[in-house]
């Protein structure tokens, strides 16, 4: 962690920080920009249009409602009066990821990593603000971690409520208010098993495998399974894709559940099959889906 | 519970309702009315100013900083705009209570019970609001329960931040943002237990014995303790008192410590011994101080 960074651990989630960051950060005159890129994109976005002024940087929503890509840097245009760009990290709804992230220049850049955390080396000092709520690769769910450069902090807006001030949580190290112990407690045992087995290049590199070997699966049936996302946007947290009619999907969900898998459902305004293969998914786990998916396609 | 109010599972703790109180109910025009009676009663007061307008209705603060009582229904002075007068139930610095909650008219009544919610019965209907943090009588922190009457509701403020709307959290039954799950579980279990052992009365039996033998044991040498609460104020769920000087409050102190008991030690600002029996706080635990404070008082 780079020392221009406090990290706070604050009460609630993601939809905490859709609020507290344009309340913090949209000073007089400031915009919040905004990359649409799925549905928790554009709830964040939506949540600043409520608080202050917010501009879409980018959209890469389709016609049918859907989005099956992130956008490429040279897509994104950037408010002049840019306070931050804000984009979500993984789409989870989707299953598309930023496979780089943009360079915003002198517009800090903040990522709503929920759904990818630690889940892959990042270089937190290209970010102005990187934020996760627990609940799928930290620990329980009501606490969120905010990591935020101190010149942001310094910035933001001091005549908000005390409790949705970030400086008030770094000059208190997050304990102004009562934190949600129980979820924090969880989330060091993680940190301390994540360092066990080798810290995150040891982790990226399993999941960069578990991806692989779902993608490999499903691409080598191409006339049975389609895949929604773009190739260069696939998500390493998320492998969604559909089979051939929605009467296949149901018979593969059948299935799956048969063999002891849960949540392969995809999202309810998505469809289709949704493989969530977070950290603590292991490789057995992804190879038991691989082998059903082998099977089907057949 | 009436059919009139909601009970909503929100994420956070009772600051979060100190902003999002005047937030969804200070609607143009209108004012929020406080009754000060301790730092947490102060501190929602503090908050509601950065929100909006408003007013105190009383303040029991004595020269010395301190708050030895709760106002008397008399003394409450409401604003013509009030939009419902906030008290704090109890105030676990100072060791008051309200020991009957003061009748507001039309004005909505909003008690922070965080510190005595479930600890006597209460008549809901008398109330605008009621809200608690878990973490004294109802389970871990992360979660505060909101109970809150349906037209208040419907008359808050749309144009916050979904997040901090009341309406948005009724409408989905607590589940717009993902809840702090496992607090919510170990609430579900006390909830059960509280039913198993006899519900709320038997509760209220024990609690109100609980402070009996307390109170009786500290005014048997009243030339030794020193009760800065006043009789008609004293709190069921916090006693406090002072020793003859802070040497003897310092001696009483390590002596519960070498008997097993923790967190004795009064509120930093106020100082002196805080005896805290909350629900959880058995009998048996209280007869063990009662033994301490008589045998010091000799």
């Amino acid at each position: 962690m780079p020392d221009t960074h406090d990290i706070l651990l604050l009460q609630g989630g993601a939809r905490t920080q859709f609020a507290m960051i344009p309340l913090n950060l949209l000073t007089p005159g400031a915009v919040g920009d905004y990359a649409l890129t799925g549905v928790w994109a554009r709830a964040a976005y939506d949540e600043a249009v409520l608080v202050g002024k917010a501009h879409i940087a980018a959209d890469t929503r389709e016609a049918d409602g859907s989005y099956r890509r992130v956008p490429r840097s040279s897509e994104l245009v950037l408010d002049p009066a840019a306070a931050y760009l804000h984009i979500c990290s993984n789409n989870t709804v989707y299953g598309t990821q930023w496979a780089e992230y943009p360079d915003t220049g002198d517009v800090p850049l903040i990522a709503d990593m929920t759904s990818d955390i630690m889940s892959r080396a990042v270089d937190v000092s290209r970010f102005g603000m990187i934020y996760a709520a627990a609940q799928k690769n930290l620990g329980p769910s009501g606490v969120v971690a905010v990591i935020i450069r101190k010149d942001l902090i310094e910035r933001s807006r001091q005549d908000i409520p005390t409790i949705w001030r970030y400086s008030i949580h770094a000059k208190n190290a997050s304990l102004y208010y009562t934190p949600t112990t129980f979820a924090v407690a969880m989330m060091r045992h993680v940190l301390e098993h994540a360092v066990a087995i080798g810290g995150i290049s040891a982790i990226e590199t399993t999941n960069r495998e578990k991806a692989r070997r779902l993608y490999a699966a499903l691409d080598a049936r191409p006339e049975y399974y389609r895949l929604p996302a773009a190739v260069d946007s696939r998500s390493l947290m998320n492998v969604t894709f559909f089979l051939p009619t929605t009467d296949d999907d149901k018979r593969f969900l059948a299935e799956s559940e048969r063999r002891g898998m849960v949540g392969l459902k995809g999202h309810r305004t998505a469809g289709g099959i949704r493989a969530s293969i977070y950290n603590w998914v292991s490789l057995a786990d992804v190879d038991a889906l691989v082998e059903l998916i082998t099977e089907f396609g057949r």
